[in-house]
């Protein structure tokens, strides 16, 4: 095998099978993957499937806290627990630029088979295409996910009720001021690293209790602010969110008011947002915090209905302003 | 709206918004889309399904007989079809360069509603990354697709049987041709057009027919050569192939001969590969016939076992040659 990543590699040929069989089977290996079929067969055990996907083009691919790889199995798992899925089966779409390192592929490949072990869930089936030199940036990854429901109500963004408790599972911010960072080549005093992570843990410990699950949103592009937005609108509740209870690290703080960005606004890649009736706050708290990626998590907000679909935050001097989604772009290529 | 697509359009905010609300949803409206949540729920009338992905990055994106969109759909509605599935939802992930023209990407979403509508299926769920100028050649498009199966025994590139009879539903290499005629600006004397099609309507035809399907195939990167290697290597047969009884027309063989091609080599889009008891071959035969991608259909082999996992061709001055797979790259960035 090459130690860079060639045209014939994408070309269904010979090659393409080498890639396959040589490099990415020893990572994947499962009996729905391993037949080498046009689609993988599998049996769901739930008819009601939760279906997401997501591309990647993450730059750069490998930064602090994790890479493409991780971000792209990370990213589609957590659009289907968000839902009240079990995630069953991964494809994975890969766009590799002529030249290539394999090396750098295998790192790649390696993280995302510890990710998927992470989230219990299978790589089943895949696609890989190489263009031109130029044609592409190194590498871009596409991730599609199907997970079977876990509850007759999943969650969704249209739902959240008067009177709901808003709980943030951790610290806003980690993820763009990692990958911006390392982008730029700004060295901070601390280093801050990325959160991507799988929620499966926390999101199944929170239907395992029976809690009446409103919304549960992962707050990626856009950040909190923006995600916080879709669920007002999508639910006609108002949302009011207070800036002192948001958990921000001191580093990410520092960054941001150096760069003169808001928290709110920058993506994540591990943290879930919550909506549950005001009753069940604490509990939901608690078991947040018994996991290490919740161990930040706080109740941030609440929500009124009827409202007009706007979110406003309490200031940390006290007063209130209206929060929009994102407009314009801080930090493009950040997942 | 602007009249090409900006980095904002990819932040996940508010013009992500506004694209997905005044550009996409026209489009693909549907209840599992339109809900706008982190996945599409979907109530399956099958636990049993067929799963496949594919990255479409080919240059130009718009050709003789068809787009890129197309080809995103016809690519994974086909993956799903030959497993012997039905196709429920499809994935859509846009990897778009900044600048890309606004009324391009019109044209490729009317093109995908075309696609899904011929072959009756919805797209459920997507994402839209817009990577910065230079970074992506104008357009890159993922699908993936989710399909119950119809039938107990799925065809199966493992499962070719001693006495099978090959068929091939149509002429080879059209679509290989026509990308790359275009992309190179070779004009011939008649136009070659990219076959580029779903086979749906085929595959049902034949699995509602009763008949005992052991493989379906359709013959893309790597063409019908590298295909029937894959078959023959999956179910440890040899398979001998009739140059003769291949059909192409003759605008492509002039194409390939001028080019130096073998059209056994080019890739094909709207082609399907059947295997079949040699007894059932006049049947499925005819009921391809029945179908305007399905009238130059021919018997162009059989298979013998046990083999060695080889292809012989029995070429047109009547001597045997074995043939491989694909080896190298003729044509990057055919699909």
């Amino acid at each position: 095998m090459d130690d860079i990543i060639r045209l014939a590699h994408g070309s269904g040929g010979k090659l393409t099978h080498r890639l396959i069989e040589e490099v990415f089977l020893p990572y994947f290996s499962n009996p729905a993957l391993s037949s080498l079929d046009d689609s993988a067969l599998l049996k769901l055990k739930n008819p009601h499937i939760a279906f997401t996907t997501d591309s990647y083009v993450v730059d750069p691919i490998f930064f602090p806290g994790g890479d493409i790889g991780r971000l792209a199995v990370c990213g589609t798992v957590n659009d289907l627990v968000v839902q009240g899925a079990r995630p069953v089966g991964l494809s994975v779409g890969f766009i590799i630029e002529e030249g290539f390192a394999l090396d750098d592929l295998h790192i790649i490949l390696a993280s995302m088979k510890q990710a998927a072990k992470e989230a219990d869930v299978s790589i089943v089936t895949g696609d890989t295409k190489v263009v031109t030199s130029g044609a592409a940036d190194k590498l871009f990854i596409n991730t599609a996910g199907i997970g079977e429901l876990l509850t007759d109500n999943p969650p969704s963004g249209g739902n959240a009720q008067n009177g709901d408790a808003v709980i943030l599972s951790g610290t806003l911010g980690d993820h763009g001021i990692a990958v911006m960072a390392s982008r730029e080549g700004i060295n901070f005093d601390t280093a801050i690293e990325s959160d991507v992570a799988p929620l499966s843990q926390i999101t199944n410990a929170l239907l395992d209790a029976g809690l009446d699950i409103h919304v549960m949103r992962d707050p990626t592009r856009g950040g909190l602010a923006t995600t916080v937005n879709e669920i007002a609108k999508s639910s006609t509740v108002d949302i009011k969110l207070d800036e002192q209870a948001i958990p921000v690290t001191e580093e990410v703080r520092g960054a941001c008011e150096l760069l003169g960005f808001d928290p709110i606004y920058i993506a994540n890649e591990g943290k879930l947002v919550l909506f549950i009736p005001e009753s069940q706050a604490q509990e939901a708290l608690a078991i947040m915090k018994k996991f290490k990626i919740g161990k930040n998590a706080a109740i941030i907000g609440s929500v009124k209905k009827p409202g007009k679909g706007q979110v406003f935050l309490k200031t940390d001097i006290g007063g209130h302003r209206i929060i929009d989604m994102l407009v314009g772009e801080q930090l493009p290529r950040i997942c």
